[in-house]
Parts: C-alpha cells; sequence; structure tokens
C-alpha cells in the first residue's frame, strides 16, 4: 500500500471510533437534558454498549499494526505524522489495560458513584467511605500498569495532562500560594465589598434572554450548537459544527447563569475552532483538560470579569434589570462581581481562593496514591485544611469532603487541570494583549472578535499538535510561569480592595 | 451450552444490536429536532457508521449459527421460540443482500433523496425522474434477490407488511372502492358543512398547552416521553421507557397540530404498551405497520373525530379558546372537523377520500415494479387518476406526485400499510366497543382508559408474537374485513351530510 492508502484507512478507521464516541456524547447530552425519568436504564445500557465498542475498535491489533506501518513512514506530512504519533502514545497505553481491570474499574466506578449520590444525600462520609477505598486501590494498580517515573499519581496526571509531575505542581504551589495566601489575608482583613444587590429576584426568562445574548456576543456560532438547561452546566462537542452547552438559572443569584455562560461559552468557542479537516484524530481535538479550562477562564475571568468588558456590557444589563441594577452603579457592580471571601464550595470560589480548593484537593489526592493517607481519614484531613487556608470552619460532609464529583468518577489527577487552566489564562492573555495592543480598549467597545480571532489562530486550530507546555512556548515565549496570573491577580484587586 | 445459556446469549446479542439502532434513534430523533443547521454533515456520518454496525453485528454468522441452534432445541418456551423464529426469519432475509447491493441502495437513496428535495422545490417532476428511475430499477433487482410468489411487488409489500400481496390488496380495493366513492361521491353533491371556525388564528402558546394537555388525558406517560416541535410530526422509540413525539404548530389552522397530536400519541401509546422485558427481541416489537397505523388512525379517527369525544372535550377546547370557539356550537364543530372534500394533498385528506390517496399510489407502484409503467409515465397517470378518483385537476408537480417523501427514500410498498391502518382501526374499534359494552358512555365523560387497557391487553403486549392477519383474528375472531370500515364510514357520515 502506498503511503496515500493507509493514511486514508488510518483516518477511516479513526473517524469511525470518533462517530461512535460523538454519538455517546449525543446520548449523554440528551440524558441531562431532554430524558424522560424513566428513559435511564436502557439509556444507561445504550451508552455502555457504544462505549464498549468504540473502545473496541480502538484496541484492535489491525489499529496497532497500521500506526506501526505509518509511523516507520517517511513520507508523512508534519501533521499527519503527528496525527499518527499522538495516537500511537494513546494506543499503546490502551494496551496495557486488561479488560479484566477494564471492567472491575468500570463496575467500581458505578457503585461508587452510587454511593456518593447516597452519601450526599444523608450529609455523611462514612456511607461513601468503603467504595472510595476500593475505588482508590483501583487507582493504585492503575498507576503500576501504567508505569511511573518518581511518584504514582504521575501515571494519573498524565491521564489529564500530559507532562504534568507531582514535582512540576509542588513547585508551581510552592510558587503562588505564599503570594496568594498574602494577597488573600489582606483582603479579608479590609472592609467587605457589596455585592448584596446580585441576590435580588431575577427572572427567569429575562436571564436567559440574556445568557443568549452575552454567548452570541462572544462570537458563539449558534449554526453550529445551541444552548439548554441542565442541572449542572456543561459543553459537550458532537463535532466542531455542533458544539452545545448548558446552564442553569438561578432567580435569586444573578451571578449563577451568566458567568456558567461565559465560562462554558469560553469551552464551546474552543470545540467550535477545532480544524474539521482533521475529524477523528489527533489534531481535529483539544490540547489537553488544562487548555481547555485556560479558554473557559480567559473568558470567564480575564474578560467577564474585567473593567473594560462591563464599561460597554453594563448599560445593556441594565435594560434587561433596570429594576435591580437601575440604581447599582458600575464601579459598585464591578467590584460586586469580583467578591473575594473565605468560602466552602469550590465551584462558587472567587478568582483568587478557588486554588486553595484546588490545592487541597491535590495535597490530598497525591497522599491517597502514595498510602501516606488513608481514606477514612480524608474528612479530618479536609477540614483542617479549610480552616489552616481558607480560613472556615467545615460544617458537615455535603459542605465539605462530598461536595464534588470527580473522586466517585475515579478521576483522580483531574483537580490540578483547574488552576493549570486559570494560569495559563492568564499568561495567554497577557500575551493576546501584547500582540493586540488596542485589545482592552476593543473590549470596552464590545469588541471581542480580534480577541477570539488571536485564540483561534494560536490555540484552537492547533488542536492536539503540541503538548500544553509546547502550545504554551509557542504563543507565549515561554512555559508556563505563574508570574503571569499573580501579577493580573495583584493588579485587579488592588483597585477593588 | 445449556437452552438457557444458548438463549440468554442471544438475547445478549440482540440487546446490543438494539442499543446501537436506539442510539442511532436519538441521533436522528435529535437531528429533527434540536440540531444545529451546520451539523448536518458529521451527523449524516455518525447515523451511517451506527447504521453499519448494528447491520454488521445482525449479519453475521455467529449470530446465524446461534439462531440455528436454538431453533432446534425443543425446551424453549413459546414466547422464546416465537423471539428465535422471527429473528431467524429476518436473519435469512437479510442475509440474502450482497454488501454490494447495500451499499448501491443505500447511495442511490441518498442521491434520490436530494433530487426529491431539488425537483419540489422547482415543482418539476423531471428533475427527479432521472434518479427515480434508477432507484426503480434497484428495487425491481431487490424483488429477484428476495425472491417472490405470483408478482415482483409482493416482494416489497412483504417488507412493510408481512403476508400482505397484490392480490389480496386487489381484492380489498376492489370491495371497498365502489362504495366509497359512492358515499363520496354522494356527500359532495350535498350542501358543503361549514369548517371556516378551523381557520382562524389560534395563539401558538395556547395550541401548544391544548396539544399537551390531550395527550396527557389520552394516557400517553410524560415519565416515559416527551413532546417537541419539528417540521414533519413523528413519534420515535428508544425503548418503551423513552417515547417521543413531535408536532408542529399552524397557528392559522386549528386542525393541524390537534389531530396530528392525537395521531402520533397513537403510535407512541403503542410503543409504551410493548414489554420491556423482550427489549431487543421481536416480542418487544409492533406487529407491523399496519399494526402501528392501525393504533394512530383508531384515536386520531374513530375517537378523536368521534362525537363522544368532543361531547366531553369540547367545553375546554372552549375555554382555551373561547374567542374562536366560543360561539361555535358542538354540532357544528363536530360537523366541521369531519369535513369531507376532494384535495390534493393526502397527508391533508378526510377519511374517506384518504384511501382514494394510497389506492393511486398503490396502483402507480405495482405498475412500476411490473415494469407496465415506465417512471416518465408517472405524471400524467397520477394526473388522470386525480381527475377521475377525487374530481381535482392536479395543477402541478408539488401538489401532485411529488408531495410524498416515501418513494425517494426507496419505501416502494409501504402506502397500502396507511390504508390497511385505517381498515384495522375500524375493525378493532368494533372488537372494543363488543368487550367493552359501556365503552362510548365512558368516551363522553372523557374516560378511555378502559380502551387504551383493551388495547394493552390485546395488542401492545403481544409485541411481533403473530402477524397483522393472525393478530387481527385472535382479537377480533377474523382476519381484515372492510365491512367494518365501510360501516363505521356509512353510519357516521349520514348523520353529517
Amino acid at each position: 500500500m502506498t503511503t496515500n492508502e493507509l493514511y486514508s484507512s488510518y483516518e477511516q478507521k479513526m473517524q469511525r471510533i470518533a462517530d461512535i464516541k460523538f454519538a455517546t456524547a449525543v446520548l449523554q447530552w440528551d440524558q441531562e437534558t431532554n430524558m424522560p425519568v424513566k428513559g435511564a436504564q436502557f439509556r444507561g445500557q445504550q451508552i455502555s454498549t457504544l462505549t464498549e465498542l468504540s473502545h473496541d475498535l480502538f484496541s484492535r491489533d489491525e489499529l496497532g499494526n497500521l500506526l506501526q506501518d505509518l509511523l516507520a513512514k517517511d513520507d508523512l506530512t508534519i501533521e499527519q505524522k503527528r496525527n499518527v504519533e499522538r495516537n500511537w502514545e494513546d494506543y499503546t497505553k490502551n494496551k496495557k489495560y486488561t479488560s479484566g481491570f477494564v471492567r472491575a474499574l468500570s463496575e467500581q466506578i458505578n457503585q461508587t458513584f452510587h454511593a456518593w449520590i447516597g452519601a450526599r444525600k444523608q450529609n455523611s462520609f462514612a456511607l461513601f467511605e468503603k467504595d472510595l477505598d476500593k475505588l482508590i486501590q483501583l487507582k493504585k494498580q492503575e498507576t503500576d500498569i501504567l508505569g511511573y517515573q518518581d511518584h504514582p499519581y504521575n501515571a494519573l496526571l498524565d491521564e489529564f495532562e500530559k507532562g504534568a509531575t507531582v514535582s512540576l505542581l509542588d513547585q508551581t504551589f510552592h510558587d503562588l500560594l505564599p503570594p496568594l495566601k498574602e494577597v488573600f489575608n489582606k483582603i479579608i482583613s479590609k472592609p467587605q465589598v457589596d455585592d448584596s444587590f446580585l441576590c435580588q429576584h431575577f427572572p427567569k426568562d429575562e436571564q436567559w434572554k440574556w445568557g443568549l445574548l452575552l454567548i452570541k456576543e462572544l462570537g458563539y456560532d449558534m449554526e453550529a450548537g445551541r444552548q439548554d438547561i441542565s442541572e449542572h452546566p456543561f459543553s459537550i462537542s458532537f463535532n466542531a459544527q455542533d458544539v452545545r452547552i448548558t446552564t442553569r438559572v438561578d432567580e435569586n443569584d444573578f451571578g449563577n447563569m451568566t458567568w456558567s455562560c461565559i465560562h462554558e461559552v469560553g469551552h464551546a468557542l474552543y470545540e467550535q475552532g477545532l480544524p474539521t479537516a482533521h475529524y477523528g484524530l489527533p489534531l481535529g481535538e483539544a490540547c489537553s483538560y488544562s487548555i481547555h479550562e485556560s479558554q473557559s477562564r480567559l473568558w470567564e475571568n480575564n474578560v467577564g470579569r474585567s473593567k473594560a468588558f462591563w464599561q460597554y456590557y453594563y448599560p445593556t444589563l441594565q435594560q434587561h434589570f433596570p429594576q435591580q441594577f437601575g440604581a447599582v452603579e458600575l464601579a459598585r457592580f464591578y467590584k460586586g462581581i469580583n467578591k473575594v471571601q473565605p468560602s466552602l464550595i469550590r465551584t462558587e470560589a472567587d478568582e483568587i481562593s478557588y486554588h486553595f480548593h484546588v490545592y487541597i484537593r491535590y495535597e490530598l489526592e497525591k497522599k491517597l496514591i502514595e498510602g501516606s493517607l488513608k481514606t477514612n481519614e480524608i474528612p479530618h484531613f479536609w477540614n483542617e485544611h479549610y480552616n489552616n487556608l481558607l480560613n472556615v470552619t467545615v460544617p458537615d460532609d455535603k459542605r465539605g469532603c462530598l461536595q464534588d464529583v470527580h473522586w466517585s468518577h475515579g478521576s483522580f489527577g483531574y483537580f490540578p487541570t483547574y488552576s493549570l487552566g486559570s494560569f495559563y489564562a492568564a499568561q495567554f492573555y497577557s500575551s493576546a494583549k501584547s500582540n493586540i495592543p488596542e485589545l482592552e480598549e476593543q473590549i470596552t467597545k464590545g469588541q471581542t472578535q480580534s480577541l477570539l480571532h488571536w485564540l483561534r489562530e494560536n490555540i484552537h486550530a492547533k488542536g492536539r499538535f503540541y503538548t500544553s507546555e509546547e502550545l504554551c512556548k509557542q504563543v507565549t515565549g515561554s512555559g508556563l510561569d505563574v508570574s503571569h496570573f499573580m501579577g493580573y491577580i495583584l493588579k485587579k484587586f488592588e483597585t477593588i480592595y
């Protein structure tokens, strides 16, 4: 076979797998947005069957041989070569798992997830502990299956963030946390800003209209996506031409919907910007979890909580909610939406304390996987660190170590990508400003297209060509450098507090 | 392997195939209701991949051998035996097709469908003719592949209606059409009833509420289904616990939404009543297309256009639309919704002339497949028969032989099931009335539960255990007998005209 024929055959196989994966995503989206309650049982079965099918197709020796044949070719284009290399990495990693282990893990995740649901309802970690422990033992096994250098947790980090390691994260948090804690302490010693106007009554329909207006203005292509309601906001893609987002509306909390719309649209703009020519191949996929999160955080915070942004949008917002915001001045609104305070729930945290939440989970996971912390010690560890780092007393497990779903899904190694996302966002945003000197001026006029265009060209269009670190160097001239984030925080909050 | 083990393995394989087929249905439902326009290309690819996958799994020798092994067992329950027999029939039929033919057919259907879209837009059959002709040649080939007795069209009829034949349909239409034409002629010679009140302005939101009320009252389980908007109303099932319907709203035509809701809910009640224990197996599937249609027509016409039904619902309807119906008496309303008149469009036809539409298509298809009519002669044949049978002059192809999508999908042999559905509906309804003597009295009180219960027990719960004809005998004591339909028509319309 010629190289072209081999490559076409590879493309076809990968697209077929993608078709099944994206079909599964449609079933999942429907499950969260439209499915009638009784549909759950068979839907679960349908999703399992498709998941198994795509996994089976991706594990076949036939595909492995094809990838190896292609790796040996010297007349692939650079993009073709990268696609094949990335898939080969995925393939060999995937091959390490026995089907017995995959089944055991999937069954334990299912059990642990249901245990979590029950434990949250009963507000008791004890009800979760046994299943979580079994899952942690399996995740430890997984680190052996995958192999690692230096620290077993590295094997799990690598799942979500290629190249991330304990030593790198330790260093990052070591550099960042002390100055961040200093700002935080300073802020909470000052008079608190007022954000009470965000907790008035905001009618659902009007919030919905406002949310739609925002996402369209930010460049979300409604002909290649749609917004719906779900219990937890998320974004999901079935291909770059059909990327959907969901939101929820809290009539008593304006912030809930607005920034979740901006956050999810950040994810969606990334997916809509991926090259369709590489559908089903690595270059048609997002770079990594942290880079994905960098896009949502950049729009949500660096843009969506900036003074420039609201200079333009605030009058429109006031027109939508004259009763609620008519008497609130822009300066007061801006301070209110950037309020910093100790808090219990990660997803509701401000831009500063957010990283304390992530750090505590990171420390916990690391210790659980290395075996220096036992599963039953989680609540004590959690509560103690919340007290030390966030100055809050955790009143119960529901608002403490049971709050996030990730562990019940077996997603150990995921949380750090949330913080990395914010750090990359700040660094990318610095670069964007250097490259588009008139950017902030444009934003005050509601023009964010040049920013989107810059992100599209430098980040979205690249797909999974680079690792996060490589991409960061490519775009900003250096690897991850948290001083951008710290600089952003210092500059922003000295004008607020 | 024990019989039980064999049977379980068979069940598992069939459920897996069902999972993929129903996942495909979710993708199709989403395509019609939610998908953003740009999503079409990749969605088409995803649907093709899943369709190919389920077809591939159903064609494997492994499954064939398993079915044969099971057929040889003598300790299957009667239900198990029937499942295996039905699947063996499907399997052997399916095996007759070469993959080359399947691909050629699917590609030609795709082309013909697009040609139809274009031809309709341009209002010109000539633009459709070439592709339609190619498709007809393939369908003729298909009759040879499948084999047939007496008439090639029988092979295609059998696809949609097991056991239906040209001689049976010829006889049925021969018995029915002359008396039906006589009633029709008599009616159109009389003063026409007034139905102008149905074409006022009916606000969308209020129609939507009214439609939801109706389907719920008729017993549609909203926890196992949902209603949405689509261009053409349809019902679709992902399993008996998740059966969805769609509708459309015409603000200037009250009838459009109301009876399409009742029609689709008739289909959906059937699907919601199928036994979940046989998910993925023949006994978990509907009996046939005509029996499916009998359920929708029974609710739409025998119930939904009856005097008894509106005796109860009309006051509620008047409350929903006081301006439109406040001054219209029930008797006038009842006559208006049963207006009979010559017309061009099948889907909008009254209960009598509907069958003239179907008959013309049946005659056309029969002649095309036997080769006595050429594809380019369709418009002339069509227009001539519409003139003779329906007393209308067809003004153009769009309102003539281009109006239905079926041929462009290659669905030759489908139309007759529409008429059979009405005939079965009348026969079932006669039986229901004999078995539930107080039925019409109940319906005047809005109580249709005993009817639904009777249909559930006698028809829905049986799945595909019987053929249409067997089921009809089982339920009514005799095979299809159009005198029930004729009797219903005569009795009903003598009070209206």
